[in-house]
């Protein structure tokens, strides 16, 4: 796995640094798009257990955009529903409402999926490993350096950023080679919250500590309370407290402190070694009762917590050295966001290396990843600071008029509800979100990620959610809503094609661009795929039908959801990371030259 | 993998002969339940392309049971509509309908799965491999001889049938064993239409070969059919043809061939050395006129078949030598039965020897497997004549007054979809199928499959669909729904528990021998599943309500579908292989004691 010269000295496309899910999600995508990648760790192994665990609607998409949300759901526990406990007449807490735990009309996934940390890894592991890729460690880089040369530096296709790493099994392995120089055209930082890529850089966090203090505990209960297999959100006369169900039977708690149970009185910082995983247990009982939990078969992990909340001042240096994950934002864990946040910087970056690399794209583009996902984690940040003040503090009651009733909460949880299932995530205009017709959809944000919606396949009658025609695989989707006539089809065709041609002829053709499907807003009785121009259906499964399945379970009512007028019809431009990125009103296609022109390169340029 | 001692003589519980999917399934299911088992096939791979393909929805649902649904459906084309071509006013085809390919308002799986049969196979052989066992091969039996110790052939555990196995490979491979001697319990023979295990045993093939002669053809079309990805029924003037879509883009046609297409003229049999898949394509291509169809990429795979409808005289010798698969039953391949009826004869029989090896069973109990599934085939047989004829005939048109008319085809399509889905399937009252109270579940069948139905589980409110509830792991299902009131839960919970150790305590206990759980015909707003006694779920997931999701998209209605007064309630007791095999009301629990009591073994006796 290591291509280096007998000088120690190799290039590659991209380095990673660090394989947590930030890492593997960026070299898993990286691997599927064909770029010439390494991955490095310093951890010996990969993680086993613990650590951040739940997986949120819009991540379950993205997995499901790599193939990888079946293995997911197959092997995570799905979270569904929340419960609110409160202190009751008789001191002890009692429940007080119920809810959804995902509040998303337009979610595929209407649910939270936990598996602990090592079981996320393991499903990029296992996919990179099928394209041949595997995390090098353990090793550590100990220089990094970006040219200083004008010309290169401008030049994607230069090797700007040279890394030198440390094989720290060097010695054990009898590799004579103990350093070695990797010349890359891009490094990704993604090595966590105390990252050497961003330190090195001289990148600042900003932001402050908070006063919050909370203890993890991952175990299998023994337990009568009734929602232990809900999200519960716990305020006690006796501190707060968080349950989230895990795979199996496991159940994590995230437990209040207060300073003075963590504390080291001497020097004021947390002490861990002082504290225990029974002691944290004795504190949710407490909380938790009248009910009762116990751990008989022990803890499987746990953990303290003082919640920073942090967002990196830039995201990359010269777009040639980036960072993404926990490197470049901290906060609590109980939004349950953290890895959802670092799993989704990764996916809106690697496709804009991939297009920059094969020349597709200019280095230009590089800068909508720190426009993008910066602006998202100080969204973040906001919501985070909102939510775990509301979770820790004190309930309301009649001595303390101050505190936070039951019903604040479950505003914030249905305010904040889309940002945290992240289908509400919305990148604002920039050269890959035109909003100019925003008004040809009026169901859909134009810098928010496309719905899901079922159609059925003309060719065949069969349900198929439109994300399914959208994979992770570089390319843009060229969605040709119709309309509900077919006499304009052949002009359309022809007009679409030529336009597209332009961006595509010397990239490998239309179709290795660009993803065209056609939805067409007419009945399965109606229309044959074959009625449709090859142009707009390079496959027989490419025309889709606004209309319901076989058995009238599923499908119909897509232009309504989506808001595209019958008649009239749209084309929608789907990035490559499922965000929509422009739309086009039929008889206004420049629209998507013009939005194309605007980041891709002019081919022979 | 073969367990022989020094002289070459080894004991097994069961000897499977024959890898087709009859014998994979059986091997596959008793590997699950822990049986010891010997697996061996003559060919010296397994098979890669054509045979068999389609899988109706009760096989997916058996499929599912196993835990092998989603591999099937991931690698399989699902076919979700039939359409009808007939002559038009011009001489050529023209549609004349299109309906949905599966008529069975209660599958789960509405559509039809088609996959090569090596694909199929695999799916079986990796489940085994994970289990530690694999496919013996080329080996063949050259005796088999059952003993004739009366003593003997009533004990269960004697190894009463001593089959002589010769292993094909033996000098290629300097193995000197050449032959070995099997002792077992019980032998399936496995072994296809032309079963050496039949015919040694001297068994019967009861039936006629008709007339209808087909040619069939695996290819990748070029065409302008429009429902090449649908299942067509072609009638026209120039003969019969149905098309099947398959994986990826590959197409099955069925192409009906007159006797001087084939025949040799001297003998009067076919003769395939004198056809060729060119020729098959252009007999095709008349009666696809006008439509085109062609196969640049070439033919993956073709054979010619003459119908032969028969039935085996009976489907075992003792109960100590049992067939299945096409060694009981041979027919047209274009209802599509063929595979379907084989995995579901073995997976009929695995749970049986499973009971009667473990000793809960006595050896009459096996008795039930051709009562059972002789009598389907005999269905089968009926269906398939008729449906046959209706597809070879000539079509209806002014000349021909006595052609098939659409409509016909259309009512035979329907009166047949029920069994040839699977749902529909019916075993006739026996020691395990007990009618006395089918009026308590008035929308079920006692002798037919459990139809699926999704509810919430009260722990989590999440959609479960009650199949999920049943995996095939040998136990029968108690499914106890226990109506609207929860007054009652504890005494009933003594009760049935008093019950069902009578016939589990020496056996492991309830949960080894019995999968107890409770649906509730209450919300999930009212009930938390600490509500219901321990004794009626085994672990949290065990409870079951009939309401609605979350969100209102599945679940509810499923005491109505059931026919289950909300109010008086029902036991229902699920047999391993998914089949309704009693129901008890709640005031009548002792139907569940004289059930079992009838082909239970009394624990000590």
């Amino acid at each position: 796995m290591r291509w280096r010269n007998t000088s120690g000295e190799s290039d590659c496309d991209v380095l990673i640094i660090g394989a947590g899910p930030a890492g593997l999600v960026c070299a898993n995508a990286l691997a599927n798009f064909g770029v010439n990648i390494r991955i490095v760790d310093q951890r010996p192994v990969k993680v086993a257990a613990g650590q951040a665990d739940g997986i949120r609607p819009r991540t379950i998409e993205v997995f499901q955009s790599y193939g990888l949300a079946e293995r997911l759901l197959r092997e995570g526990t799905l979270v569904n529903r929340t419960a609110f406990y409160n202190p009751g007449p008789n001191g002890g807490i009692e429940r007080t409402g119920r809810i959804p735990d995902v509040i998303a009309p337009t979610a595929r996934y209407p649910f939270e999926v936990t598996l602990h940390q090592g079981g996320i890894e393991a499903i990029f592991l296992d996919s990179m490993a099928a394209l041949g890729v595997h995390v090098e460690r353990p090793i550590v880089p100990t220089s990094i350096e970006l040219t200083t040369v004008e010309t290169e530096l401008k030049d994607p296709n230069s090797h700007a950023v040279k890394v030198v790493l440390k094989h720290l099994d060097a010695a054990a392995t009898e590799d004579a080679t103990e350093t070695e120089i990797v010349h890359a055209k891009f490094v990704l930082g993604a090595d966590g919250a105390h990252s050497w890529v961003r330190k090195s850089l001289g990148i600042a966090m900003e932001g402050d500590q908070t006063d919050y203090i909370w203890g993890a505990l991952d175990f299998i209960p023994d337990t009568d309370l009734p929602d232990i297999r809900n999200f519960c959100v716990v305020h006690s006369h006796s501190g707060s407290c968080v349950v989230i169900p895990r795979e199996g039977d496991t159940v994590r708690l995230y437990i209040q402190l207060s300073d003075a149970d963590v504390q080291d009185a001497a020097t004021g910082r947390v002490d861990k070694s002082k504290f225990s995983p029974e002691r944290l247990l004795d504190i949710a009982r407490r909380s938790l009762s009248p009910f009762t939990i116990a751990a008989p078969r022990g803890v499987e992990w746990w953990t303290l917590y003082i919640i920073g909340q942090r967002v990196a001042s830039k995201y990359s240096v010269q777009e040639r050295v980036f960072i993404a994950g926990d490197a470049c934002h901290t906060h609590s864990p109980k939004g349950g966001q953290g890895m959802n946040a670092s799993i989704n910087d990764s996916h809106g970056l690697a496709w804009k290396l991939t297009h920059v690399i094969r020349g597709w794209a200019g280095l230009s583009l590089l800068k909508t990843y720190e426009f993008e996902r910066r602006k998202y984690a100080q969204d973040l940040i906001a919501f985070d600071k909102r939510f775990a003040a509301l979770v820790s503090d004190k309930p309301r009651t009649d001595e303390d008029a101050d505190g936070v009733t039951h019903e604040e909460l479950l505003e914030a949880t249905q305010i904040f509800g889309p940002f945290m299932n992240g289908i509400g995530v919305y990148y604002a205009p920039s050269v890959l979100t035109r909003m100019t017709h925003q008004a040809s959809v009026r169901g859909l944000v134009i810098g928010q990620c496309l719905h899901p919606h079922i159609f059925v396949r003309a060719a065949d009658a069969l349900p198929v959610d439109i994300h399914d025609m959208l994979p992770a695989d570089g390319r843009f989707g060229v969605a040709v809503f119709a309309g509900d006539a077919d006499t304009h089809l052949a002009a359309l065709a022809r007009e679409l094609d030529a336009l597209l041609r332009r961006h595509a002829d010397q990239r490998g053709g239309v179709a290795a661009v660009f993803n065209v499907f056609t939805v067409l807003a007419r009945s399965k009785d109606d229309v044959d795929y074959t009625d449709v121009p090859e142009l707009l259906r390079p496959h027989w499964s490419r025309v889709l039908l606004d209309d319901t399945d076989m058995f009238g379970r599923s499908g119909g009512g897509g232009y309504d959801a989506y808001g595209i007028d019958r008649t009239r019809g749209a084309v929608v431009i789907v990035r490559p990371d499922g965000f929509v990125g422009t739309v086009a009103p039929l008889e206004h296609l420049s629209e998507i030259d013009d939005y194309f022109s605007s980041f891709m390169v002019g081919p022979g340029q």
